[in-house]
């Protein structure tokens, strides 16, 4: 996990990795950083009470939001430190994890469970590097390219839409596996969903260029009233990557430079306001969590991931009976994030990974074509506010008829 | 219900019906006239196509946020409007009244429906009005009393709270009885909850005095991150009107003016990031609606509404096993305000009464001293952004154990 | 005087002295309490060590911004104000004139020139009371009268524009006449002036139309950096009371109502920005305040005032050379509003009245058609930020050649 | 020039070269390209029609605000682009350079005139670069050098403060020399001034300290109205780089590092308003531009400049009977920033130069210790908002009397 993320970082200048592209986003050197920080801080200080840090001062720049640990530097700012500088990141990652491959063997069960929380909040940390970087590159008017890739879109047509009919049922969700699942999908608790039908693939981009072609963003009657006044004041016209009108109207600024879209590959970087108009727009709605999850339930866990070096989503096969679950592009649920009845936060600071972020922000399920493929299952819970348009997320259609 | 809310305004001044107290209230004035706007637009106009307008004009400036009817003066800019006058007004509410008490007999029933839920609305702006009028006199350094009441706190003290228990439950919610109901209380439809205890009564403010001496406002593990943020932001130190440090610290700003604070009251005018960071602090947490609504159930529809004149949160009386449920304040609970499964907007324009709003708020249950008591019942559903604090909201605990 | 500010109130409802139409201006209510504030807090307070105040709460509410008198009401939230009554602020003045009347014959020289200055104050609020209820009523769709007026514009002609040549010379400027005058107009002190040339008249609507009509609006080139951002985030058109394209293309919005230009009449509700990028435009230039006062002080004090009821600038009779210096509009000139030399403040907190605002201002000579005519003379210096817009506010042309 | 500007930018990283450190700063690597395009847009492809851009998009990038030559990017999002990288910048620059070098030759008067104009826009851009990078360094806790300096304050003590007389004169000022000047130097024209006196050195550190010790930053009876809301609105205490009450208090952050202040070192990054409250603390206030100018015409061009090396403020010697006029801080005038009567704008774009931002801003006079020497002049005219702090700005006081 550690050396991906380096490999991840590998096409990027010092520049490249220094620039904060939004309030919201991290300059790649504080993803680099942070994550570095996080085993630094959470198990080596803690394992061993004569640990030195590589720099105190550090603490403080490269906690995101752990009250518990301290105070730390400003989230708006983080473009602002130019030092410590990239070789210097660099050099303590690689101490650090020398440091983390001398003590792993000496862990106890506790402190081994943190190291394995920290594989995966890394993983997560690498998508959002290249969700940061498609922002910071979309911004520069010269449009840099991060990764060579197709420049065609596949002749590929894109499946018919069908709907998948599921019965009501009683179903247990959430995790209780053996294996890693962070805090938010337990525990696992029955709940009485359906009957309804979900979507056998993703809203692809001729679907949602008919619903723009339809003035589906001048139409108030198929928006949320937050998500029209945000339409309005950020003078959306279509998803965030695609083209102005005039010569670039058929085009999408993907990590591999602009392009033109490929018709049926998933829509993607649109906002929980867009999925639930454009769901609205078709006489659908967006499926809820739970509904998601029984989909997913009984899936392989297929798709098109981050390793495939493909960076954007692609057309899915048209072989399964639904398609395209996971990978390619995060599902946009009807679901508010909120607590499974009985949540517990972990103990310690690391209570505040999760629970306190439970509170306006929408679930997302499925992962994309920027998630490392092993950081995914199915009851896997993702979350971003509604407005939150620079993440991999597009739309699976669902009904109750 | 017309003439109640003539008489909620009667104490006031035309000034004081002019003032708007923030963006999200409005003056008494535009509440007199929106309510009647609601029975012009939406029966009158529409039932009698040769129907005149008072002023075509007024349309314009009493839509609220109905996109359909068409556009509308800026929500904000409420308190600009010196004209139509208060008498103009008045007279207006009375020519509508008897406009519709001429129109009533020959209305088809999906008329009449609309009547209903014209009332029904004037209902929730007879609370608004009140809520609004308690802003702006208190953003007033002189501090007027909207109304007489009772100078001293009472000698009661709150009843022990007690914890009811809940088996798990197949429980079917929701609205399916022949009376009125919002449309997002529909369809009734089942849920599985359960097991879960719910207190006997409210928080009161000693209760949450206390929260606020062990520096429930200073420490961030009690918080939601966004309410966290909110607290700092505006300097929160205590419940909204709550008096300052110094010689007004036990007292509270009322429409009976300022007054020692009740102990054995429950607490009011505070947030759902207050009330989750009670919860947190006591050690339990929100109830979710269903599980407020299934204790509501087979509770009557008793308690301290507007009716009373008793414009402040009373103790309860110690003698039901589960008290205040209705009455006295709103109960913020654990639930996003959200679509019910199979969840339908009414037809048109009042389409957008409720649905538009289901995103980025919370449900409150219950009603308050400044509801009238046949607006309410146990199946219906209140919302509000998880930051208002303006609403005479309170705590309910719930707890898993 | 104060007699005079009744009358301009006279028209008004409660509601309407209510209303601020901006956090620069202030309700008609405000301005009748804060002249009165003015004459208790700085003349029978003081004179009176035994002075029993109507109410202490009002030195808060009713202090502009005299920081050595003590806190003060929020400027932004006069309008929120519902309280003390308009019936009590207009009993306030009756108490506070009949007081003064009893006080006066004993005051000393000191606490008279306060007396004295306290009615220029007065002065320069009824100026502030009308232009602030023109933007009131501007900003209510239904467009209210403040007062009948003429409906149709002139038939006049304005005269053609002449330059008036003036000759270097070292003059003396600023106020050393035994009569009131402002500490700001002081002391007088001997400036090189010239050679230049100042405009006959004011321009007229005609006249600025022709800018508007020649892409002033959109020609980045006209004008000041600042004045050219503030234009483009505010959307200016063309003046601020200026009909919008369509059928009330021609009109302007006055206190008279809306009715058709006129299109021999000044131009007005201009900012220095726009000021100066219509001289830019037309080859010319503003003058300074020094070339202003120098064409001034040989002129009479004739003009359209608000004594006259006609509360719009009117067309200039085109008889005397130089027309219109005083009343009409103000005229802006390009002198930055800074202290004469060797200037001093007042004593104690009057010297708060002027000297703290002379920062980011422009100098306006000469006085409206809103002001009253015995307030004005050829040393008087108003000052307003460079995008004002809501006052009387025109251009007079000047040129080096 | 050219290769100076490389020469400061050599102890800098890319990454620190890539940082704004504020919306009204620039990146290094921005200050390295935009004085670069100066030459290529005024100069090469104007000299040459056949002219090959490096790349025409760096046209939008570089241009600065000249609307003339077309639209730009946005000025806050300098820091964003990554690309081009330094390297492409500096590779550029040497293009740039060698493409001068073969063109000058040709040039005519009014060519070589523009080479000129962009070697003092460049030194302009110098003194720029440092400021924004002590900016930059100053908002990273971890508070890098940028240059190695001498650790301790100097021994010396500040000479005393002395008064300097001048009688009343009428004088020449502005440039009319053969040398190079900017527009807003011209043209030469006669001013009264006086009589009035100078102090003989800036304001030290020391002095200063006793301002703030005296309470200078809470009496708001010494500022300005727009000054007292800004020192209140972002908590000032101090200048912008003193250190925080505690162990840093008697430190300062300069581009040697936090080190301890000189108390005989002339106070610097002041604002405005923070200079004229210290004034009137003082008793005294701030010169005019004309009376420092007089002072300054029979000055000789000595003090501490950038090309010392020493880049801080430091003592005057005490020799001369008017020390520091030149060098060490930049001094705040009581002048707003005018254009000068009969002043003329520079034909095309260049006349954007200086005369579009004649407006808000305050004159400064006289360079800092980040000036290179052959960029000043007695009648060189600096200007900023009357808020700004972050450059090298200090204080000399005038008096009447």
């Amino acid at each position: 996990v550690r050396s991906f993320t380096n490999s991840l970082a590998a096409p990027l200048s010092p520049e490249d990795m220094q620039v904060q592209s939004s309030p919201d986003a991290s300059p790649t050197k504080w993803h680099l950083a942070h994550t570095t920080w996080f085993f630094e801080e959470f198990v080596l200080a803690r394992f061993d009470p004569s640990h030195r840090w590589r720099d105190a001062r550090w603490r403080f720049l490269f906690n995101s939001y752990y009250d518990a640990v301290g105070p730390r530097h400003a989230r708006a700012a983080r473009g602002q430190l130019s030092r410590p500088s990239l070789a210097d990141v660099m050099a303590w990652r690689a101490r650090v994890d020398e440091q983390m491959i001398s003590a792993m063997p000496a862990l106890d069960e506790a402190m081994a469970a943190i190291v394995l929380l920290g594989t995966h909040h890394e993983q997560q940390h690498q998508e959002l590097l290249l969700t940061d970087v498609q922002q910071a590159f979309a911004a520069n008017p010269i449009e840099p390219c991060y990764a060579t890739g197709p420049d065609e879109p596949s002749a590929a047509e894109a499946a018919p839409l069908r709907w998948l009919d599921y019965e009501e049922s009683l179903t247990r969700f959430g995790d209780e596996a053996d294996g890693f699942a962070f805090d938010n999908e337990r525990p696992a608790h029955r709940v009485l969903v359906g009957p309804f039908r979900l979507a056998s693939r993703p809203v692809t981009n001729s679907e949602f260029a008919s619903f723009v072609a339809d003035g589906g963003y001048e139409r108030a009657e198929l928006w949320l009233a937050d998500g029209w006044a945000a339409a309005k004041a950020s003078e959306w016209r279509g998803p965030l990557y695609w083209g102005n009108a005039g010569e670039d109207a058929a085009t999408v600024f993907t990590l591999h430079g602009r392009r033109v879209r490929d018709p049926s590959a998933p829509v993607s970087h649109v906002s929980f306001y867009e999925a639930d108009a454009y769901a609205r727009w078709f006489g659908a709605r967006l499926p809820t969590e739970y509904e998601w999850e029984l989909a997913a339930m009984g899936s392989s866990l297929d798709g098109n991931f981050v390793e495939s070096g493909r960076l954007a989503p692609a057309p899915g096969a048209g072989h399964a009976p639904c398609e395209q679950l996971f990978g390619d592009v995060w599902e946009w649920t009807a679901s508010p994030y909120a607590a499974y009845p009985k949540f517990r936060t972990l103990d310690g600071a690391l209570g505040e990974y999760n629970g306190k972020f439970m509170n306006g922000q929408m679930v997302l399920r499925g992962g994309s074509c920027f998630s490392p493929r092993d950081h995914l299952r199915a009851t896997y819970r993702n979350f971003f506010p509604p407005g939150a348009r620079w993440q991999v997320a597009g739309i699976r259609l669902a009904s109750d008829e």
